[in-house]
């Protein structure tokens, strides 16, 4: 089990270490204050890929839990002078930062770094290629505690560009082992094996009448033109694989739609339903805040830079 | 009448409502305190056209008044995945951003967002397309108030690129509305007929002898490109209608000058009356964090999150 | 000799004033808290060319003097728009801003700036061109100091492309002023005559048996793809003047190893080196941070903006 030294991928966590950050989280929305830094605390964001939500929510955070933020920026930095990224880190580090939080487009940037001797500082996986994104898959499990007081025994529908969403793989898994029962959907070529031992894949007019939640995923425009290798288009997508109002119809009274946007309307999922009373979207986003307050407050914790919980 | 919700359009005010805003701008270059926040706020800055001036003002004022900043560059957001400017701005509110200067180049980006339920946030227009650019308005306002200790009865002047300047268009309705005669000049083809009820269209000669306050307007220079078809170079247009040192002799001795900037110097006006007497050029950016700290009090106290004025 | 009022080159200072401000870098350095500002103090860190430490290290060391910063960003500012620097500059100090850190690829960009009488903020020079690197300077010529105590009397080599390297520039002369002897290597063709009066030429050979500190200097990949100019290729260059294992057991056993970076790993320094017991590379960005709260002190008490020490 992890010491909370990083926090990289919510599957080394515990299941007791995932409750407790999730309670933390909790305690965070009830207008909990912060612990006090030991001393000035200083972050990096290093965003690699296009981010608004991922990286104002971790902004947001941070400016809450009261840590002084350097400001890089990958565009106009010495990455494009051709600096490995463990040099990058290794700079700040040397400079005076206590921890970084990264989305790369390489799957498992952190592997190397975490075996690295020489860079010590704190990582936060914010997205990594085709792998994880464990403040996301935090955030999900907030949403979804808030709304139903548990995990365990929620039926839970993951829809879409499975093969290619890190946030369905690092859903999945953690939801699987609290205990959700998982169904998969969307087009066949998008959905992979590796989530043959999770759940059920189904049609949606299977899936949907089941679920507790349905999370829809986000496609990616630019792959329909890839050589029309699915050969359809939005709008042929939306018509077999989108959560469109009729379709909604099918989900049980009490369930919620989430989805980890940014929205493509009226491709995934109707304009109507992600401003309707079934949807959770923008209170993800809020909850985003409080998921990344607490992953940060644990590392903190854990290398003795802030003060332990009251 | 506006409820000072937002900043949008200072065409929205009363004459009441201005005179306030801009006393109000006075009395923070006299030195006045900010009154404090009722709690932690947080504003972004989201420019989607670039920008010096006005956004590190902002920026200033943002500060002198104790507001949190979160950064987001547009150019890395979501919006570069077909993210609509209301969800992200949706986005931001979630994450507990209370408001946002924007300048975009949609004209009235704003229309459709005020008329959203879903976007509450507070919301200040840092220039939109051909429309207007209430902040520097105000900014002009207050460089002439501050000479003139008026605007009723005073001739002011406005001079260039006026079909295509939202610093007219803002300019010369408002001017009006408080009692200034307005005058207009530049090439025919770069004029517009709204500007035909404002005041008069005239040669720099024949204005020029009447103006207490004369503006220029930048020349986007990349207009001469466009097909030649105004026929004139930067060259050209210096001699024809540039505010010369020659046809600077022209202005009465009281007479100042204004320009929104960047200067094209000798293009729109000789270098050396940008630096002159007369010049209240770099005076007017000055006047940019005093006008903005008091556009932003007056949303954020009719939002309840700053203590009213003492 | 100057006065404090900028800092641009290490070469206008005196032995003496050179000498208070690498103590005061080592006060910081063993822990002491920097004065007081006499009011709030603003800063803007201007690159208009790429740089990761030299830029997160200013902000570090702002941030440790507890100065505001604005953010601008050349790339989406209104030099976009073909605004001259220096009315950039009088914009910001227009808008209250106090000082400006500034990175160019013009050589000498603040030559005009010192002689323009509107331009009255505090300058500092974050590399120019193929000029100098005065922040860079002082962070090396405080790891040496730290190193051995003095700088009179040791030898010092510097090695690579010596004819573009702003830091070899900056560094040759103030170490040769302050009592160094000088050895430089690498190429022919990237040596420059500029050096003769500095040191002695040779190579690795026969300099690197003479050193206390040896200095590898960055290889721009990219001028092996000028036409094959100098007909040599990263590995060929490595071979013939990269400081290899096999080189480096030439060196003294007391002697370090030093290195500007970002560092081309295996092209002028063997990896192994980079994180060897000699290695001083990350040690001097660490010293930056201190070096750099160093100069800002000196100019902002010159400017009456700090209180004085203690």
């Amino acid at each position: 089990m992890t010491n909370w030294n990083n926090c990289l991928d919510l599957a080394d966590l515990s299941t007791t270490q995932l409750q407790e950050v999730l309670d933390l989280a909790q305690d965070y929305q009830a207008g909990k204050q912060a612990p006090a830094l030991k001393r000035p605390v200083y972050g990096v964001n290093l965003f690699f890929e296009n981010s608004t939500r991922t990286k104002s929510s971790f902004q947001m955070a941070e400016k809450k839990l009261g840590i002084d933020l350097i400001e890089v920026n990958p565009a106009t930095s010495s990455v494009q002078k051709g600096e490995t990224l463990s040099d990058t880190l290794r700079t700040l580090e040397a400079i005076g930062v206590d921890f970084a939080v990264i989305r790369h487009g390489q799957t498992g940037w952190y592997q190397e770094l975490v075996e690295n001797p020489y860079v010590t500082m704190g990582l936060f996986n914010a997205g990594d290629g085709a792998g994880v994104h464990p403040s996301q898959t935090l955030l999900d499990l907030l949403t979804i505690e808030n709304e139903f007081g548990r995990i365990d025994g929620l039926k839970v529908g993951i829809i879409g560009d499975l093969a290619h969403s890190r946030v369905a793989k690092s859903d999945a898994k953690i939801l699987k082992s609290l205990g959700a029962t998982l169904y998969f959907g969307g087009p066949d070529s998008w959905y992979s094996h590796d989530f043959d031992d999770l759940g059920t894949f189904g049609t949606l007019e299977e899936i949907l009448p089941e679920l507790d939640v349905v999370m829809m995923l986000r496609v990616q425009l630019e792959r329909f033109d890839e050589a029309n290798r699915d050969a359809f288009t939005a709008v042929d997508y939306y018509q077999q694989f989108g959560l469109t109002q009729e379709r909604a119809k099918l989900l049980p009274e009490h369930s919620i739609i989430m989805h980890p946007a940014p929205v493509n309307r009226n491709v995934e999922i109707a304009s109507e339903l992600v401003d309707g009373d079934k949807s959770r979207i923008f209170t993800q986003m809020g909850n985003g805040v409080f998921a990344r307050m607490a992953m940060i407050t644990k590392v903190l914790q854990a290398r003795g830079l802030m003060e332990a919980d009251k």
